[in-house]
């Protein structure tokens, strides 16, 4: 392979303007960079995979994958536009751009094609599921060592970097709350077990159940799409076998409000019959009515981790110094309990 | 200046090849691609300063300007993010990327390098104001024939084209509502007038006061930053002034929401008390305690709507036809009132 100096030889410039042109720092008179490209092209110099992407032109965009759901406004909800808030923020501070890109939630997606024509330095995936389809396209990237991180879903694939929140733990903590106060049946409403993190919500609930010898019900297990329309509708379910239930933990705050609108148009008040506890501590959760009880994720904070972690393995120390030992990181965040009112029977409240 | 022939003559290629290059459709050959690149850029083929650009490779990117506050997460405000999915759903419709860029509030900013380094086919302006700087530096791209557009601000300069809300409607339907309830001393937080948008709500609230022979008193304007600690802070400033109070309205929902919590612990109900408006129709509006009454404001669809006409004007027949007839449009979106509880005295509500 052909070394920087062969390169610089060829373009007919110092060596420090051929790495200047490979990384895109300062100003470059578009002639000499043309030169240097080609130079390196024709020389088959390439660091690695991320240099020759570097080689084309480096964007200076980060590039955020999410899916497409016709009729979600996905930036209107609290999960994406917080997690999208803290890649803004490490994003703004870097000095680079964000990249939003659509894929089909599902189906195959070709992340390496946008790092193969310099559309973005590095990627990260939001809204991922566990589907095959999704599983694999996020594969290609580990095994193509390109810089990424999936945020809030893990994979068995332990080459695939994500920073993720412990919904284990939160979920527990929801559960253990009802719990402790003297409720024994809890309802549990749920998202799709295509996440990982409805799936770590779900061991919670149980690790919850399983502490005080209370026997897992399938039959107290509803499941929403985290939609406030979801947990309206769930409303009816739920109400088939309101006399099972001493109180209900759902999976994200929206759900809970639609769920609480639901009970309180049959007349079931709540925290009055039917205790509710949501997750997320979202903005609205503190000024509906009854104030949310909930669970505090750190959204912002998982989306800031792991744009700030990639930047850094973007950064020319980090290539230099083997970025493959950063990569296969799991980050887990801790998630923590928000006690308001819905969650409190009315007496004491 | 060069033909399309020429170019294709000394590329080798068809003329219908150049053009899918230069335009950018369908899968082409690296090599295929590079030779009609360096054809038309060693014959200075170029139609415009848009398709020098696409020779360059166009982005595929709609470039979204945003100002950057420090800790303020703007996704997760109403405004930007209902915006930004009416952007994102037309972007996607179009299977380009959505660049999310940072500028320095009241700064200059160099939209136009933009372009220029093909980082972006077409800009989107948000929260901007009306600061001579952030004037002058979208000047230059009506100036320099970009295509772009401005939301939710308009300014004296014809040549920039503006997706709006008519705020003027909006801000006279929540004061008239007021007045038409029977109040007559109606105060008025707004947000900076350093925005179009909050000129004209000013306007609005005016000349709904004037219909009703009301005289405008200053004494009864407020103004926040529409945050909601901004209405929570403006709670102490309305205290002070309360006997003279029949009402509020207010800018935004997130400040009437604040507003609202302040009054509460200083134990002044709304309505009872004091009935307060609201303004956006936010996702939280329907769920907070009390209700609340405000304008429904077409965020989403501003955000589409000048998605579209911006990738309309991207497409080549639009540049065929002078895209130039276009440019300069001011598109004004209908407001209107929804009311809940927090705008009705208690005894009616």
């Amino acid at each position: 392979m052909a070394s920087r100096k062969e390169v610089a030889d060829l373009a007919g410039v110092s060596e420090a303007t051929v790495s200047r042109v490979l990384n895109n720092v300062g100003p470059i008179k578009e002639e000499t960079r043309r030169k240097v490209l080609e130079a390196a092209d024709r020389l088959g110099y390439q660091l690695n995979a991320i240099a020759s992407s570097f080689a084309k032109g480096r964007s200076g965009n980060i590039g955020v994958v999410l899916p497409h759901v016709p009729k979600v406004r996905l930036f209107s909800t609290f999960y994406f536009s917080e997690i999208l808030s803290g890649i803004g923020e490490a994003v703004q501070e870097a000095g680079m751009g964000l990249l939003l890109l659509y894929r089909e939630p599902g189906a195959e997606f070709d992340y390496l094609s946008l790092f193969r024509t310099s559309r973005i330095d590095a990627c990260l995936v939001l809204g991922a599921t566990s589907l095959p389809e999704e599983e694999r396209s996020i594969s290609a990237m580990a095994d193509s060592d390109m810089p990424f991180y999936v945020i809030d879903q893990k994979y068995e694939n332990p080459g695939i970097p994500s920073v993720l929140a412990d919904h284990v733990q939160g979920s527990y903590l929801a559960a253990k709350h009802l719990l402790d106060r003297g409720h024994r049946s809890i309802g549990f409403l749920n998202g799709s077990p295509h996440y990982s993190n409805s799936r770590d919500r779900l061991e919670g609930y149980r690790r919850a159940l399983r502490e005080r010898d209370i026997p897992f019900d399938e039959r107290l297990l509803f499941e929403g799409n985290y939609s406030r329309k979801s947990g309206f509708e769930a409303a009816e379910a739920i109400l088939r076998v309101l006399d099972r239930l001493d109180a209900v933990a759902c999976s994200n705050d929206r759900m809970a409000i639609g769920l609480i609108q639901g009970l309180k148009e049959a007349g079931v008040p709540v925290p009055g019959r039917l205790p509710v506890i949501g997750y997320d501590d979202s903005d609205a959760a503190a000024f509906v009515d009854p104030p949310l009880s909930t669970v505090r994720v750190p959204f912002y904070e998982m989306g800031k981790l792991a744009a700030e972690r990639l930047m850094r393995e973007l950064s020319p120390a980090a290539k230099a110094g083997g970025s493959e030992a950063e990569a296969g990181r799991i980050e887990i965040l801790p998630t923590s309990l928000v006690i308001r009112q819905s969650s409190l029977t009315a007496k004491e409240s």
